[in-house]
Order: structure tokens, then sequence, then C-alpha cells
């Protein structure tokens, strides 16, 4: 059985053309009464670029925070708060920042029109209803948010995504001047995301021909923004995010993805960040990877807070054990169908206590 | 201002994923009463592969004649087939079948919803309602019908596009087994589409980093499949007319398409051979890619039927020129705002010329 695989049905491309969002928003807004809901990063509340966005009286903005993971709890409580604006539900909902305002917006999109919590929906096709209009627009790239089938949160066991069609977006905006502006280290880690899909699509069993040649192109525009990067690196590295998305959204993530999954929801360490940590502690099962990797690194003079991470205690890495474990997909297309065999739990765990040392 | 760009929201790829198709279809069969119009390309009605349509008794099965290229007059004689079979529209319109076929499929399912005759929506953006649900599952790889917003035909007048995001299909099924069985010199023309469309987005003043990251990766699968084929060529090609329909849906193509529309809409010549015809003369313009498509030629034992093509008269040439000039944006995206003054008729008639002596 093969995937038949859902994508962003509108892509908008180009420097600039955030702008046209106010005319795509609009052709929404034929019926009195409607509303839009902007969630919004709140890095951009005491930003110029506010004023740029196309909030009109009748509509709701929403300043995240993405200073932690998104949350299944942070998002029922997003959701009662546009519950709570109007008895209607809004015309659109649309994501700006980076990959976790771009979840929460799939996640709030959802739960509008799907009853309980968020954390019902923790899984693979749980989701019934169709969500509302919703649009990402990425301000940082690599996460591959903009174009996957999954809102990745972490609720109260578990890291894991709502992966259903109805969480693809509807429409996408790709503007590489709104990355321009990012730090120099959070565009790195969030580039690497993109890097390291492409790496775990490329080595991993699930690989088919269309997610290769998806792979192939990201990973290529990956090398040519982290090593030679010239005056198109934010529109190649945009680029970049949705085509390794394309790529993992047909073949699937892989040993790094699923560590730090487990660090991610223990330690609450940001996703990019976490993935680095971890991808830089396995040469054994990347080691082209690996080593490229840390070309990168040099290249960009970035150094790995590693020095960050606490001292965990025996429970806690039992559960980034138990987080890391239950993501079968993930371990069957880095090691194939035999994969509980290669990666018992101890030597889950060993890798984590390589990493925490 | 960029385009929205639409998109082909469900795409299958894999060897064998055709087997999908009756489960992919089932879901849309949910009234009673409902039907489905399979129009397949009539090389399968004595062919084994005729036994693996899923059509079932309530549905119509229309063989299509793709001998000579799709006219507007075949589009509104199919539609009427269709409403004459029920007073009911179609749950789906489904396209089994080369470029041609699939663009019949994409005309037939606009034009059971919009009055008239396909010949009053020829252009862009003329058409108003949205299409029945359409399915294009190519059986020859190259022309990126399976994503574009256009469906070609030869009207009274011109040879000219429907071109609309409502001409989008709404799913495709990319099976590389099913391109196996195409003869060698239909394959190589067909995919040749792909390899100029790639070379005149690369090169055309249209280009941006969206098209450019679709269209490097589909001509170097085009180099793979045409100089250096291994076991996964099918593969390869189908993937190649996929991402480079991509990049030029959001670009254009350029003198070649130009030049070839004019040629199949007076003599009939098949797109895919009046592509290779018309590239071949136009060194002045694509000299790398001219290059290289010979050395394809040499490696595949192609030679070009040249002499297939019949004298001409001075008013045939000059139809030519005038289907060849109304087409700007090619013109445009090829040789920028004057091109005018840079290929005046005259230019345009000197190179049917040189083609034709």
């Amino acid at each position: 059985m093969f995937r038949n695989f859902k994508t962003v049905p509108y892509v908008i491309f180009g420097r600039g053309c955030f702008n046209q969002l106010d005319n795509i928003v609009d052709e929404r807004r034929k019926n009195p009464g409607s509303f839009i809901v902007f969630l919004v990063d709140d890095v951009f509340s005491n930003n110029s670029f506010r004023d740029r966005i196309p909030v009109k009286s009748q509509d709701l903005q929403l300043w995240v925070d993405v200073e932690e993971e998104p949350t299944t709890e942070y998002v029922d409580r997003l959701t009662e708060l546009v519950k709570d604006f109007s008895d209607r539900l809004p015309t659109g909902v649309i994501g700006i920042g980076g990959g976790s305002t771009m979840d929460l917006a799939k996640a709030v999109s959802l739960m509008l029109t799907n009853p309980g919590s968020s954390v019902d929906y923790q899984g693979w096709d749980l989701i019934g209803n169709p969500a509302v209009y919703h649009v990402g627009i990425p301000t940082l790239s690599g996460t591959g948010a903009e174009v996957s089938r999954t809102t990745v949160l972490c609720g109260p066991e578990k890291k894991l995504g709502i992966n259903s069609d109805y969480t693809v977006f509807d429409q996408i905006v790709l503007d590489p001047e709104l990355i321009a502006g990012a730090p120099a280290d959070q565009r790195f880690y969030t580039g690497m995301d993109c890097y390291i899909h492409c790496v775990e699509s490329l080595t991993g069993s699930y690989l088919n021909p269309f997610s290769k040649s998806y792979g192939e192109k990201a990973i290529s525009l990956c090398r040519e923004v982290f090593l030679d990067p010239g005056p198109e690196s934010d529109d190649n590295l945009m680029m970049a995010s949705y085509l390794g998305g394309m790529s993992i959204a047909c073949s699937q993530v892989g040993v790094c993805h699923a560590l730090s999954y487990g660090l991610s929801f223990v330690l609450g360490v940001h996703h990019g960040i976490g993935n680095c940590l971890v991808f830089d502690q396995l040469e054994e099962y990347y080691p082209e990877g690996v080593e490229e990797f840390r070309r990168m690194m040099d290249k960009n003079g970035i150094k790995l807070p590693r020095h960050s991470l606490p001292a965990v205690e025996e429970h806690e890495i039992e559960k980034m054990v138990d987080v890391a474990s239950i993501l079968d997909p993930l371990w069957e297309n880095a090691l194939g169908p035999d994969w509980k065999e290669i990666m018992p739990r101890q030597k889950i765990r060993d890798l984590y206590l390589r990493l925490l040392k």
C-alpha cells in the first residue's frame, strides 16, 4: 500500500509575497460577521513587522508564546480563547512564526471542529472532521511544518503529532524576506532540522523515488546554504525546508528524531537544538551526515550548547526511553523491520546516557 | 505579484499503485446512482491492461483517439457523450493515457460544469465554475500535464490551453509500471518535452528559486534517464515529468514551445515530436540545451523524422506565425519584456522557414 499523499493545495513563493496575504484572505471574508484568527509568534509583538499583518477590526489576534515546545494544554487553551471570542467558527486560522507557531495554528484549526482535547488526537489518523481553513507563514525555515501532515505536541504522556490529512495547511505563504531577521544560531538549528530530515529520509528503508528526488534536492540546497552561502540563501533555505518536508512526508525520519522527541519531552529542549545535540552523537548510524553536519557547524561558527543540558535523574532517562521507543515508524525506517532486535530498550538508554554524560 | 500556485492536492506514487485506484475512487461513490467516467487512450482497448481498469457496470468508459492532438471540437463531443449518458453529473472523470488523454480528461471535467463550448475558454482564467472531480493517470511521462493548470487544445483559430486553477487535477496516480510498455521513440519524444520544459524554465526571465529548484532536479533526472539509464529509469522519468511540470507552472516555457504550437496547429504534428523538431533548430537560443539534446538523441538511437514534414504553402506559414506570436508570456519569458523588438514577425517566420526547408 502506498500513501495517497495530501499536499498543500495553494503555495505562493517569493520575496515580498507576504504583502499578498490580505488579498488571499479577503477572498474568504465573504460572509458578514466572518473573522480570522491570527496566531503570531510573540517575538513580533514589539517589532515593525507587526504593522504589516493584515488584521482587521473584526479579527482576533493572538500572540503565542513558543518559549517552550507546543503542548496539548496550550492548544486547548488557545482553542477556548477562539471559542470565547465568537459563537461562530472563524473563517480561517493563520499561523505566522516558526515551526512551533505553525504547529499551534494547525492544531487550533483542527480542534475548533473536533470535540474534546487535543490529547485525544495524538497519533495517526484519529481526526474525524476537516479543520477550519488554515494558512501557514513561516518566519524560520527548516522544520517542514509548512508542508507536513502533523502538528507535534507535548502531551501529558508523550510527545507525538496529530497526524492526519486534515492537518495539512490549505495555503502557505513562503516569503524568504521573512526569515532574514532570525538570529544566526536559531536559523542554523532550524535549518539543521531540514538537513537531518533529508539524511534520515535518504538513508531510510522507506525511501522511494518520490522522496528521494525531493530529499536530494533539499539536501543539496542545505549544502549551498550552510557551506557555500550566496545572495539567495534565504530563498534556498525556504525551498530546502519545503522540499525536505515533502521528502519525509512520503518516507519518514529516523533515529535522530526518535531520540530528540524524548529529549524535548522530558527536558523541554527545543526541537531544532535537540536534533543537533542528538545527531552529533549518531556517527554510528549516519557517518557521512554527521561528518558534514560538523563541517556545517564549523563553517557557521556554531558551538552546541551541551552544557545547557541539566543533570537528569534515573526516572527522567526512563521517560525519555518511553517516549522514543513508541515511535515505531521512525525506528523501522532507520533500522528496518527487525528494529526491535537491533535497538532494544537498553541500547536506546545507552544512547541517551552518552548524550547526557 | 506572485502567482498563488495551485497544486494537485493528492498524489500517490509507486510501482503498482494503480491497483489502489479502485479504493481511491470508491470513497467518492457514496450516492446511489453515482457513476464515473473513464477516458482511456484507445491503445489500451486491445491490451491486457484494460482488465485492470476498475470500471463498474454503472460507469461510462470512453476510449479516446489521440492519433491527433486534442481539439476543442473533440472535447465538446466527449462532453456531450457524458451528458447523454446521464442527467446527473458524473462523480468523477478519470483520464488514463499520455498528455493528450490527460488534457481531454481535464477539459471534459471542466466543460461538464461550464456552459458553452471549450473554444470559449481557451486563454487564461476564463473558467467560472469548478470542474467535476478529476483524476490523472499518466501512461507516458514528460508532458507535465499531470500537474499543470492547463489543457492544451487546438481550436478553430488557435492552439491554446484552458488555463485555470480549476483545470488542475484533484488526484494523480503515478505508477512507473504504467510507462514501461511505451514504444521507445514515443517515450523519448515525450520525455524530451520535460527536458525542454526545464531548459526553457531554467534559462527564462521568469525564473525564481521555486521553479529553479524543481527545474534543476527534473533536468538532472532527465540526464540520468536519457544519458545514463539504470533500473529506476521509469520511476525517475515519471518524477522528472512531475517536477518539471511544477517548475514551469511557476515560470513559463519559451521559444521552442511557442514555435511548436504553431507547427502542431497547422500540420497536426504531435507535441512531443514537434518540440524536438523545433528545439533541434534553436542553437542560437539554447546552445547548451540543444547540444545535450543531440547527445541524448545519439545515446537513444533517435533520428528526428524531419522527412515526415510536408511541403507547406505560404498561407500555412503565415498561420503558424499567427499561432506562435500570440503567446506573449512564452516569448517574454524567453527574451524579456522587449521580445517584440527582438523577435519581430519576420524572424518567427524565418525560424519556421529554416525548420521546414
